[in-house]
């Protein structure tokens, strides 16, 4: 240790020199000696692979850029490789090169990991390499090493997040604003904090990359993106919000990875929900991410902090960067935690929870008890009734209502068909909705 | 790995089968397989170390029993220690000897390793033992690992936490149902919140070890029990809490470990102080626990949890227990952390804060500029002045009032020339009290 050792460096480079990129080359090239010392070896950064070597980059000696970022993880004398330009590929490709030619892999590439976290960890094991991914989910959270290890001697039941600043932003103008979802939207993305494409976002992808990335550690199996169960929040109507708000709740995009009663198999699943004002989740507001963890030993936990940006993703990385480092230092690996389960993910129908209907009915004597009918025939019991009467000039025995229907808690199969019948019914007049509802 | 395979189970010695060790027994003996398949190798608890023989312990094999602890953690055979008893000696002497016998030690003993963490960790890093601690803060919230490793890669500024239950609940009783220190202490003894001697919690000595602990891993230094400024909540008065709710604040029991902004020594403390209702620490109520960290890059980040309790606490002890033990099966020993930085604790008269002092006036014309004039001669503003008249049969003219003051931020020092300055004046008519603020 010291500078003066006679030790050799260890060597990184770096894929991707854009938002987080960049913040991770500033900490490497300006801070050498405290990481020295954290680490016990120099860090040497040997390369930056990009697109472009036009770009202007701060701080950055041009020598360092490369376009040829295959050469670079192909040298053979790298201890790690820091993955940050997302995407499938080809930072699918490179990664795998790093890890065959032996160096040590740290991602933030939660679109990557989503499809290839199995086949990736396993490759890394068989390699006696690292993989580490702590910026994947939820940027400056620690949370991929509390599930790896600080509650692996426990078990697991639910792990629950808001895990997408973008659409966390958006609800909270649509709450506490009263925008409607376009205009929450054009505010987002004014501020930077949407994408001019804002799909992967607001349709719940990034989120279901995330979920099924927390439901493969958290229950030891291998779960992928297209297994997720994911509804964004385009169709999240005024209504449907105000209504939250009567009942004492906001609305938030959820990602849920839940073991089922037997702890056979799993349920993943990324949605809107209406969260009660008492759940400790609904005072997460926002560009801000949180998870919530219960487990059988340790009962409830929550961590909270910046889920993405520059720097705060650039901390995560870091810290994998420093216990990647000094695992090669001292010749060793970290435990890859690869799953040794097998959980399928359950169907959404046999997800359990508590559910929140709206629909119009032509106010009619009897069509309340009809309605409830419905609900009843499918032994699905309700827990709040809300009716609005609507502003009409019909006659006063037949004016249209809203009826707001909060059910307890029940198989989502259940209320599946509770809706159909619901769509068929002639006494309902307008499109049906839906909305999950959680810690009420 | 697998039942049928030859590798030989690792062998683990318990030390302690009390509120803790209990349910760390019944983890390893209930749930054998899980554990191997998540450690790579069967566990085998060799021996459990207790003072009474005679105690019956439901689910343990008496013969497993042991009071000869320092033969048991002297076997030679052991890959894991896990010391549960508490308390200076003999725990203090039981993991040296584990150590030197090269045995890996997980422990969740605060007051042990606020006094001696420094050699411990010394001494197990000499070994090339693990040593391992992650109950030992905040119970079952994963705090240790995101202090040693994900955050490792950035620059922690402050680490302020609420890390002492019972505490929490007192404060929470007098706030919440205007109960006097004695009968919510009362209450929470009544409850098993509070010990019968409740000293250690009531003091801050408890949490005053956890944040030599916390300073020590966030700062990259060695600080010890002995230097942190330690105030208890025994003094608070029904007053200063109604104070404290006029100005929109609660009031809590804070462990805070603070950079200077030179960087170069850290402030180290454990005081109640008014926390604003804005801070996401009041939102922490009843036995949790919660850590809030404040970091370059990173921003803030909080952490929730259940801070004691049999199985919670067990929860963080086993997350480590299965850390240490793959560390084990592959040969290796983690990064120990030990300190590479010598920053000293400054004296709690450095700290800057903003403070809330209070004390009894004669109303006469003059007197609030008299006060005033005592903190601006300090150089201390203020910010917010609170006046209220108390019952009394003097005359109109000069009838008692209450002042209650709340600066701006200044250095501790200066506050306590305020205090002696207004405690030795004529127009001040009760004790002078101060509490510290926090996120007004
Ligand atoms: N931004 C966040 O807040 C955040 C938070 C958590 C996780 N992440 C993850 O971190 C990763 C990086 O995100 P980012 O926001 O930093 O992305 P970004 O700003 O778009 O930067 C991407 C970088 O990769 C380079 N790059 C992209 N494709 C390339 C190719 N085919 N060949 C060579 N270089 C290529 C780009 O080069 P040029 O500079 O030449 O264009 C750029 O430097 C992603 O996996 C993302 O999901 C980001
Ligand atoms: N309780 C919590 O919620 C909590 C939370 C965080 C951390 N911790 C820490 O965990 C540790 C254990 O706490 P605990 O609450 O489990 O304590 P506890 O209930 O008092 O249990 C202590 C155990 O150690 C044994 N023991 C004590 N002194 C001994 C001696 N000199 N020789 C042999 N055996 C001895 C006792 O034996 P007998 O059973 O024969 O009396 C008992 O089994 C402490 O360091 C504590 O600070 C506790």
């Amino acid at each position: 240790m010291g500078r003066g050792s006679v030790s050799k460096p260890l060597k990184v480079a770096l894929l991707g020199a854009g938002v987080v990129g960049s913040q991770v080359a500033r900490i490497i090239l300006n801070e050498p000696d405290t990481l020295e010392q954290r680490i016990g070896r120099r860090l040497e950064l040997v390369g930056i692979g990009v697109r472009n070597l036009d770009v202007p980059r701060e701080g950055i000696d041009p020598a360092l850029l490369t376009t040829d970022l295959d050469g670079l993880v192909s040298r053979g004398d790298l201890d790690v490789v820091v993955e940050l330009i997302g995407g499938i590929e080809p930072a699918h490709a490179l990664v795998q090169t790093a890890i065959e030619h032996g160096a040590s892999v740290v991602t933030a590439n939660k679109a990557l990991l989503a499809d290839e976290l199995g086949p990736l960890s396993r490759a890394a094991q068989e390699k006696g390499v690292d993989l580490y991914y702590e910026a994947a989910v939820a940027g400056a959270i620690p949370i991929i090493r509390p599930l790896r290890e600080s509650l692996v001697g426990d078990e697991i039941t639910e792990v629950m997040g808001i895990v997408n600043g973008t659409t966390n932003y958006i609800l909270d103008k649509m709450v506490t604003d009263h925008l409607s979802f376009d205009a929450a939207l054009a505010e987002a993305q004014a501020l930077g904090y949407a994408e001019a494409d804002p799909t992967a976002d607001v349709e719940g992808h990034d989120a279901a990359a995330k979920a099924a990335i927390l439901a493969g550690l958290a229950f030891h199996t291998e779960v992928t993106r297209d297994e997720v169960f994911c509804e964004g929040i385009t169709g999240i109507t005024e209504a449907e919000i105000a209504a939250a708000d009567q009942l004492g709740c906001t609305v938030k995009l959820l990602a849920t990875a839940k073991l089922t009663s037997d702890a056979g198999s799993v349920i993943v699943k990324v949605h809107p929900a209406m969260v009660s004002r008492k759940h400790p989740l609904a005072a997460v507001s926002g560009a801000r991410n949180a998870i919530f963890v219960n487990s059988r030993e340790a009962g409830e936990l929550m961590f909270v902090g910046a889920g993405a940006g520059g720097a705060p993703t650039a901390s995560a990385v870091m810290g994998d960067v420093v216990t990647v480092a000094r695992n090669r230092r001292r010749g060793t690996a970290g435990h890859v935690g690869a799953a040794y389960t097998h959980r399928p993910v359950a169907p959404i129908g046999e997800s359990t929870a508590q559910f929140y209907v709206s629909f119009e009915v032509v106010d009619r004597p009897g069509v309340l008890a009809r309605c409830a009918a419905v609900f009843g025939s499918h032994g699905v019991s309700l827990r709040v009734v809300q009716q609005s009467y609507l502003d009409d000039e019909s006659s006063a025995e037949e004016h249209p209502a809203r009826l707001g229907i909060m059910t307890h808690a029940t198989q989502e199969a259940r209320l599946s068909q509770v809706l159909s019948e619901l769509r068929e019914a002639d006494f309902v007049g307008s499109q049906v909705r839906m909305m999950r509802v959680e810690g009420f």
